[in-house]
């Protein structure tokens, strides 16, 4: 069977679940009508992705509708912003129910768990990609943003770091836990909310460590000392590794710092909140780890346990700084 | 040359004009901040142009930025929005120096024509696609929506109806001022502004008039009768179809009816309001035409001056009513 654009966002993007009472009027007219609460900053972000280019095209439908989501809602978390509404734009080579029924299957079991509205949608033929674009608000002035570290800070990172970039390397050899890093990240929303006056800066981790902290960095034109020791990984990734021969040792200290895909928030506070830090994330799933610490002088300085200076393969995306310091 | 992502955006994306005061924090960080002023509710829509689907691939560059952004300020003009801030998604086959910037060139000349500020952007590699996304705000419960029009309420549409229309069919042919109509729509955000308070619904022309009436009128039940002949056509128009030989006839009876890309404001207001609809639209350089009339029987019933029912050939829009009544 086949849909027009109009049968398409019938069918499927507009839903009859309780929706948030911020939506004055949702998906039906020409745009949204929102009320974004008085004291409060709205919050506005996009990532498209691109099948071949951000997903290999054998990627389960449901993990593209929710990671398309998902690395939205890692923006907003990483701004301390609660999410509240997000509009999808669908390219698609053609209408199939089936993958359509899986993809916004997907979609929504991260909107509903997030209580995020689609309030907006458009349907297109052409190469599959999609664009999503979340809205959420922050109390005026608590935005968490990438200006604001000091030399001093300490640089902390949520979660656990290359799982995603294992996952990739491994393909069809990755376990289902690593898998499930890769194709259905978590943003890290409630790490986000809790950050806010706490946090002197913050990033998601997106394009890998090095990367992001590299833009933190760039705001302020400071530098950091991580020790690649301290960097998180899971147990599924250390288990994966110890099966992984000769390029143990060096997938386990590079995909940390430079694999992308993770989607945690990468962000620094002030030393005197160390303790107040972890007791805000002791009730929390995801953890968190003090990895390094904020310098004066630009760019990433990786040391290892011994404090031999280490210098990552991967520095392609280290755009300023030199990492041997 | 060649640029990453990040150049992109930086290079093409930011620039040092003046900005808007409502932008807290534009590009450059996970997320713009953005303030929505106090008493007014959110106005969001997205639309997607696909190459060789929305625009030949031959379209000049400029064209395909200001259309980008056009077609969409046009949902927020419907909706009587002031537009504010966008987001660009731009999907392309590969980094072309003078190409991007003649794309911008277009963007921003229309951006800055309306006092929208570009407060963030994504660039992934793929086949040609730009997503635009805007917002604009309306003083609470002013905006104008789909639903409101009652049976008797006139049906007026701004400026003139079948211009793109008419540039698509002649394409080569298609004289500057048509070829313009189409390339560069206006978006009809002063009318939109105006008819606060004084249209009962609205909604934006984009896919013909029969088509997107058709989506007003499903929003109440209700039907209308149109005069064609009543139909508003440019000059351009008129003469191109004069040279149009044995066709003139069907087209300009089906192209203002059927042919999308418009970008015109159809509307309704009460019988009683006919004056001030005209007061309110002699200052603006659109004008606007009464066309018909909101009805109780649904179906859209197009009427000659000599009063018999003229059935349009292309009906395939109009979902749910029988044209000839």
């Amino acid at each position: 069977m086949s849909l027009d654009e109009f049968g398409i966002i019938r069918r499927h993007f507009v839903r009859n679940a309780a929706v948030r009472d911020d939506v004055v009027a949702g998906i039906g007219d020409d745009a949204a009508l929102l009320r974004v609460p008085a004291g409060h900053e709205l919050v506005v972000c996009t990532d498209t992705l691109v099948a071949g280019r951000h997903f290999p095209a054998t990627t389960a439908p449901a993990a593209i509708g929710y990671k398309a989501l998902a690395v939205n809602l890692s923006d907003l978390a990483a701004m301390g912003a609660d999410p509240a509404w997000v509009t999808l734009a669908l390219t698609l080579p053609g209408y199939d129910e089936a993958w359509m029924s899986e993809f916004m299957q997907g979609f929504f079991r991260l909107a509903d768990s997030c209580n995020v509205a689609l309030v907006g949608g458009d349907t297109t033929r052409g190469p599959l990609s999609i664009t999503v674009q979340a809205q959420g608000f922050v109390p005026s002035g608590q935005a968490l943003m990438r200006h604001g570290a000091q030399p001093g800070d300490h640089v902390y990172v949520t979660g656990t770091l290359g799982d995603a970039g294992l996952a990739l390397y491994l393909a069809e050899q990755a376990d289902a836990e690593l898998r499930q890093r890769l194709d259905y990240p978590e943003p890290r929303l409630q790490a986000g909310r809790a950050l806010r006056g706490l946090a002197s800066s913050a990033i998601d981790i997106s394009d890998g460590l090095l990367a992001d902290l590299g833009h933190l960095l760039e705001a302020d034109r400071l530098g950091a000392s991580i020790e690649t020791d301290l960097l998180p990984r899971s147990a599924a990734f250390e288990n994966a590794i110890r099966q992984a021969g000769a390029d143990a040792e060096s997938l386990a200290q590079e995909l940390p710092l430079s694999a992308g895909d993770d989607y945690e928030i990468c962000f620094t506070a002030r030393a005197a909140d160390e303790a107040a830090v972890m007791a805000t994330f002791a009730p929390l799933d995801c953890g968190c780890t003090r990895i390094g610490v904020i310098e004066q002088q630009p760019g990433i300085r990786c040391l290892r346990a011994n404090a031999i200076a280490y210098l990552p393969a991967f520095t392609g995306y280290n755009h300023f700084g030199d990492p041997d310091g």
